[in-house]
């Protein structure tokens, strides 16, 4: 292994030094020396790079990660008939996500120089000079991809079971490769016209809005665009009676609900203290234990805290309200509970979470509420849960950001939270967050699922929908628990023959039938 | 990014050394050299703690992915009727927990200054003043977190199928945030009166028992909690039959069993080398490649050796005691060696890791013996695989723990293994600290089981545990395969019509029912 | 915390340099500034083995999560009648291939020295005398493990639903204790043959094979093995109808096969990236930020775009091709040009990547098409996924890989890519490791194999394949979703009584039944 610094001899050195009135040997003894600073500090450099990507690259993959976590979550949450088509859309979030936020999304969102609104430097459309120059890497790139996805991810929740497949490959194109950079150009890029970083000091209301991981920039995204392709395309057929009555339209297996929902759990800690980028840097010389390492930790238990607190209080609240105790309630309101805190995780104190957390429970059962009176269908509740609730986070941070924590990760003196005796002004920049956000998702998903709808390109037909989409698009059902050369598992074999002999070619398979 | 040291500029230096008869001079060579040397010693204080902090929390995100691990394994352990009702215990062993660790549970465990029984240091209750004090961070409460919910997840394993909800939230919240705090502070904690790492060197026997990551304080503990129980509660219906003759309930799927084992042994990673802490710490500089980073990766070779040499063993064991080759055996196997060398992992061999998994592997087989004897029903065998092999493990560390190695990982010449020529000291030290655990956990956890037993509490009705509790208490089903609306993929629905139409509403949603 | 420095007093250094006329004084001087460096560059040594470990290890745990992912992906894809079956044979490849890699695989592999055919020092059998000798450590044989398994996982899918249990045993041991450690040993060991980084460079061709990450060493030796097992064994009873017409045999759960895809997604960040081994490392001065840590986040993005173009473009064939949008074949696409960017990850750039899939893509296709005119039946398409496309993947190296990141990765001026410029030396060697993988994996696994058939050791009776080999081998069906005493959820159960009554004791159970 290479160490930072070359062999240092007592010897050679006094001598050096002993002769030092002599100005050769003087020299000599201070190039040495500085020599040897030089290699320390280029070392220490080296060290400092590869400990923030070695962090960064693992927060990556633990976001990747939510990827599997909405698949599973998505499927379990819509009948069988529909697994194989939202489990597509999942795999092709990834996917098609990649190649257009390579290409494009990249430089839309962190292309710098550029101007407030949107990036557009050469160097990162597929990036063509990247990392040149210095400040970002390619870790930093998948980092951003991996949060580009989820919400693509958030929105085919809203949308899912009545969906044509060629809707969701236009709209989840245009979702991660233009909307979704856009807005995290404004709030997170050093350029954006709102960003709390933003590098001239040149801060909206002198605070601008602090979305630390993206209640807004990422889940009130992905939120506001599930409730216009919802709105726009109706309620599944069925989930309103003809009274009106709201009918539930159960998922196939609460299962995978939870398998979902404990990936989404574990990728969050990849998403919410990921998002300091880097871990290495001390805050206070006169407190050398403290830096980065601890904000990030801190960050890890707000956001623990806010998620377990919204489980608890979905799960006594709608106890009380519905009459049992229903772990798919309880994992909704836990993912409820994490999308509030991921903006203001950084900056608030634990105590604070749980206040968070709480009410983030409420929010989320005040808009099904309110759904459900509207007839508004969102199969995985995305836009009342990542709309709502990430919605409820901008305002929470606004309110309960702590002065010390503010400083320290924005660093430079500024407003924080109301409550905290920080004025007002944050509370402002978030207020005019989300208002941006709903208003620019709204002009271009909006118009967008609209078009789809008037060219019959949004949703499929009836007969598609009560068949399943599995069957009608996908090639078959998804499952096939039981074999038709298999009587001994099969307890009706005897009593009705070989059922559906032709089903054996309109099932999956993992086998290529071209 | 900031660098460690400043510019050193080789003519400025020489000129200030030339001339170092001046005292004013040499003064100022000797601040500019001595504030180098701070610049960088404060770099490399940074660095370490960033570097043992990325290795802490990324370590405590696996041990949380552990019970994502129990989540699976158990709802597939369990009938299809009961999954609703066994996920939703795993998901609040997490909440509630994060919120009973955060308040008091860590407080218990780690707050000092104390005494020797339990922690209680003002500033470690709900993290009021934390991190302030040196020596440990957010990412330690984090990580220590999420070892306490893995012991209330193993106690749920043995009383499932059978126990009202509300019997759970009491047991669970007091086990995690009373029960196993005390216990991992005697062992863990720095003020521990039988901890191996007792700040004051007043060590029991002169050794500390060497638990290093918990066969005892967390492994024994959920498993004894488990048998208590399991023992007050009796078998489930149907377990037994008339002639006493022991019945398998099978669990509903092997799939969910077989990946919940392999995200166990996926967490185990951050659970047995996640225990060193820190990975940034040379062990000895004439072996400058030699430190902590090594016995971090022995213990994770350790930890594999152990797990897979009980596989093994189970699989070739029960092929002759029971005629087939059982996955499901296998896994369980493969639990309880990685539940042996939890205590051990650090200070072993790998050789001796496969004795330790060998004899890990007949002591499950024995305990169940001894179980189905005494018509014991443990519906995950959590008592036998985790209190067991957890013993079994703390017997082992005591037999074979090298001297090197202990020497290392607690600091200081000190007792080690009998067989390994260290004497009886450790030996008898980890004898202790199984009767100890045994003795609290039975004092504890015994009343308060027997107590909801005879408040009614504990057991549900034999109807509904006939029914399942997910059809009773939980909202619905966890499962359905087959929608009303698809006839096509519902071999039956052409000869019985629409079957069971009222089964709509109470079965699970995924969307809110309020 | 230790830190690297001792205490610097200025007002001491001065003295000893104001004096440094006066030889005592001056070797005081120096004797304490050299102790400084002595312990700085300590301390930075220390610090980039923790690094590196940290780096390793996690990486490992990722490539391990794959065995998960395997698992999974082999469960859903056969018939559900040999769930327990698969799964079995995927927890042993990493059980059994624990003991045997430990025992000798790791000694074949990366004895050294040795000579360029097999390892064999004797310190390296049993890790006997690990790691005394610096240059690697436990954390670099728990990857390499975690690599080896994988290989057998690979075969273990082309043989699927019709080998005997006990075949399994006896070539998984073969392969991962020998046939696939001789050839880890040929390419990546520095004493291997052909191996693109061997010590005394006297390179194959003067450029040895460049296989980063193993699209040869891993997916063509699992692929090419089971090939031969699938070819010896024929297809399975009813895979080809009396006409030779291809008749799919689906998977019982595209759920599964979805998660196992995404997890191996998830593990890849492990296995490609993670082969550099270490990341703390710079490259080049004058770009202070350009090293190690850059060329492992672009291999990251290399490795995602090239499955994710080869996602799309399965997409869109198969949709030309069979009339339906597929996640079955979408997910075998992408991890076909997983297997393909596997060789070049680390020496290309981010758009070749993008051509490496859309390659592998078609390359997939058309294997699949060979295979079922050749009435090839491979219940994963192993061979084709991993035998096809990982060998396109070493051409593609020879044909793209960049002279920049060839000469950093393996340092020193030598052979890159046909079509950027770098002559065809390095396309040799790349071809003659396709030769010599097909021409070893056939001289060892072809005879194994036939052997065993020979002994009638390998396939099983067609009766037990057309019952499955959970119920006649394993114990029972891996599904129990319909409990007997839960009529509620049964709907057929009014109709047929209590059918199967004897199926309770054939059906898996998680409790002990010996």
């Amino acid at each position: 292994m290479d160490t930072a610094t070359t062999t240092c001899s007592s010897v050679d050195l006094a001598a050096l030094l002993s002769s030092s009135s002599n100005s050769t040997s003087s020299l000599a003894a201070a190039t040495f020396l500085c020599s040897q600073f030089s290699n320390i500090s280029n070392k220490l450099s080296d060290t400092t790079y590869a400990v923030d990507s070695t962090y960064l690259l693992f927060s990556a993959y633990l976001v990747f990660a939510m990827q599997l976590g909405f698949a599973m979550l998505c499927a379990g949450s819509v009948r069988a008939k529909n697994t194989m088509n939202i489990m597509l859309t999942n795999v092709l979030d990834a996917a098609a996500g990649a190649i257009s936020y390579y290409l494009f999304g990249f430089a839309f969102a962190f292309g710098t120089p550029s101007n407030g609104f949107i990036g557009r430097h050469h160097s990162f459309f597929a990036l063509s000079s990247y990392p040149e120059r210095s400040g970002s890497d390619f870790s930093f790139f998948l980092y951003q991809w991996a949060f580009a996805i989820a919400a693509a991810g958030i929105t085919s929740g809203s949308i899912a079971e009545r969906t044509q497949f060629v809707a969701y490959l236009i709209y989840s194109t245009f979702l991660t490769g233009f909307v979704y950079p856009t807005v995290s150009h404004w709030f997170w890029s050093s350029d954006g016209w709102a960003s709390a970083s933003r590098s001239d000091n040149n801060l909206l209301f002198g605070s601008g809005a602090i979305d630390f991981a993206g209640s807004g920039v990422v889940h009130m995204v992905g939120g506001i665009a599930g409730l216009w392709g919802a709105l726009v395309e109706g309620p599944r057929i069925g989930r309103f009676d003809r009274s009106g009555r709201s009918v539930a339209l159960r998922g196939h297996s609460a299962s995978l609900v939870v398998l979902g929902t404990f990936l989404l759990w574990f990728g969050w800690y990849g998403f919410n203290p990921g998002s300091f980028l880097t871990i290495l840097k001390g805050y206070d010389k006169s407190r050398p234990y403290y830096g980065q390492w601890s904000a990030v930790g801190r960050t890890a238990v707000t956001t623990t805290l806010s998620g377990c607190t919204a489980a608890l209080t979905t799960l006594f609240s709608k106890r009380l309200l519905a009459g049992h105790w229903n772990v798919i309630d309880v994992c909704n309101g836990l993912l409820g509970g994490f999308a509030a805190i991921t903006s203001g995780c950084a900056v608030v104190e634990p105590w604070a979470a749980i206040v968070c957390g709480f009410v983030a429970s409420w929010v989320l059962i005040g808009f099904n509420l309110l759904a459900k009176k509207l007839k508004y269908d969102d199969p995985l509740e995305a836009a009342q849960l990542h709309g709502g609730c990430g919605a409820w986070g901008l305002i929470f941070t606004g309110l309960f950001a702590t002065k010390r924590y503010v400083n320290e990760v924005y660093t430079g003196d500024r407003p924080y939270g109301l409550l905290m005796g920080g004025g007002g002004k944050l509370l402002a920049a978030q207020i005019v967050q989300i208002i941006v956000i709903v208003g620019w998702v709204t002009v271009t998903m909006g118009p967008l699922f609209y078009g789809l709808h008037k060219m019959n390109l949004l949703r499929i037909s009836a007969e598609d929908e009560m068949a399943g989409m599995d069957m009608t698009r996908h090639g078959g059902f998804a499952y096939a628990y039981n074999d038709e050369d298999d009587v001994s598992t099969k307890p009706w074999g005897h009593m009705a023959g070989r059922v559906e002999p032709t089903s054996r070619s309109s099932t999956p398979t993992p086998t290529l039938t071209v």
